[in-house]
């Protein structure tokens, strides 16, 4: 791929990315009885989040506690979320895993069940790799995939992960792979960090993870955004990017999650919202928000979204 | 448990700790074709760190890149090692995973095994996570295996995990589980750190990782080491901690290792030693040690012997 600077699009020019574009959800997992996943909440809060306007579900991210879930967890979830009608069309399955048997695995499950696309974690276990030994991940899972509908997103969640993605491996997977690397989701938190991907990497869907920088990442060239607080405002950010109206709202709203554990308080919302305290419980290492907690949240929120 | 201050104690003490005292060798995991473990190779290997003096097996550890292993893979080679007579009371099987369920198949497998005991990491994935959900993942695991045979090594390794062990997490798990938590493995290779949990717990059978503390160790309370470099020079550590001599020498063989990437040039070591290059693989992301480093190592390492 040749590297060229980014030039400047109007905003409706992210519609050019396929298989995805605008604002996708890393919908919450919810948990029920013995912390075993509530399938028909699952399915009917990704059902709600598809008609409040998300234009995909990316499934089994981080703010899904995808790592916390086991693999046999993980398949059954997608197959039942595509044979009760969730169109795989919209899909962006996070299948990564720490791994490569696993992760070749589930990428190869999601491309069967008709997903466009998957979000690749690197492998998360070891710190300090070799550019070559996550190069040789990527290259391992899209080789033993061996499937031409399969487009890999890439991950850069380095706080987490411990394993960035940087530009130089980015350029030699695209030089090895073309247009199977379709993408990156950039949850640095950092919009010098978005800007420079977009910079150096124009062809490639970027999605920044934080609706603070949908506006400014859409007329840089970004694809839309994949945020955690998709699950609480979806279809604020989707207005936002049809109309580019509501910017201030929507970075409130954010910013009052931002000052809470994200995936705790993101469910301690939908708990509040559907009446359903269920909908609280985290699997560990994560703890739900303490009561105390939540309810400092509930009324920001509601102060943030006046 | 009551929390005393640690008396001295005479070398031989350490063999008052039951299942597991002495040098633990964390087993390499040889690959073969494609990266699938080469079983005949692993259990050649494992025999022979035992005729070389190893007191136990950590199987599964950091150094045998478990982690990069599937659930399965995991599971079949215990099953395989324990079928073809390894004593499955020499096994200590590392069991953590980054999701509960795993944890718990693992878990509850291994003690089926007759394994005495299982090094169980934290759950590695979320960062900056409290306590109370580190708590609940290893109350949960110990809860579900619900087995009186199982005794927990919990694994302090915060630069890999992200999640350290802290000492008020252990003093929560043995006044919850009591002689259920048996001890810890201190990875952090941090004398002071060992020195500090050695302090608080006396009970528990505390193993640093690096043999160039055993023998202070020893002297303080430690119940041994679970050394990576014990994958080289098992025999040599076993005769210091059986006889306090040759130290320097143990000193100095860690030392060249701690030069180069720790796990790749184990393997390169042990490549050379048994004229069998295959022993050079890593999975993704770890990269085998370039031909050059592996000459330098394996000079150095003849040096060090001498």
């Amino acid at each position: 791929m040749a590297v060229t600077a980014a030039t400047s699009r109007p905003v409706a020019d992210h519609r050019r990315f396929a298989p995805f574009h605008g604002v996708l959800v890393p919908a919450l997992t919810p948990f029920g009885a013995e912390l075993a996943v509530d399938r028909p909440a699952f399915l009917g809060f990704c059902r709600w989040l598809l008609e409040e306007g998300a234009n995909g579900l990316a499934v089994f991210g981080t703010t899904s506690e995808a790592n916390s879930l086991s693999l046999p967890e993980r398949r059954s979830l997608l197959e039942e979320l595509v044979e009760k009608g969730i169109p795989a069309a919209r899909l962006m399955p996070g299948t990564g895993a720490s791994n490569l048997p696993d992760a070749v695995e589930l990428t190869r499950h999601a491309v069967e069940a008709g997903a466009p696309g998957v979000l690749l974690l690197p492998p998360f276990y070891y710190k300090n790799v070799p550019e070559d030994g996550v190069f040789a991940y990527y290259a391992e899972v899209i080789e033993r995939v061996g499937d031409r509908r399969l487009k890999v997103f890439l991950y850069h969640i380095p706080q987490m992960s411990g394993v960035p993605i940087t530009p130089a491996l980015i350029a030699r997977l695209v030089k090895a792979y073309g247009p199977v690397i379709a993408g990156l989701k950039d949850s640095s938190g950092s919009w010098e960090s978005t800007a420079g991907f977009l910079k150096e990497f124009p062809d490639l869907a970027i999605f920044p993870a934080s609706e603070r920088y949908v506006v400014q990442g859409l007329a840089a060239g970004a694809a839309g955004c994949i945020s955690a607080s998709a699950n609480f405002q979806v279809g604020d950010i989707r207005r936002l990017i049809d109309s580019g109206e509501g910017n201030e709202r929507v970075s409130r709203v954010r910013g009052v999650f931002e000052k809470f554990p994200l995936i705790p308080a993101l469910k301690a919302a939908i708990a509040h919202r559907l009446g359903n305290a269920g909908w609280r419980a985290t699997r560990p290492p994560l703890a739900p928000l303490p009561e105390a907690q939540a309810k400092e949240l509930i009324e920001a929120l509601a102060a943030a979204r006046n």
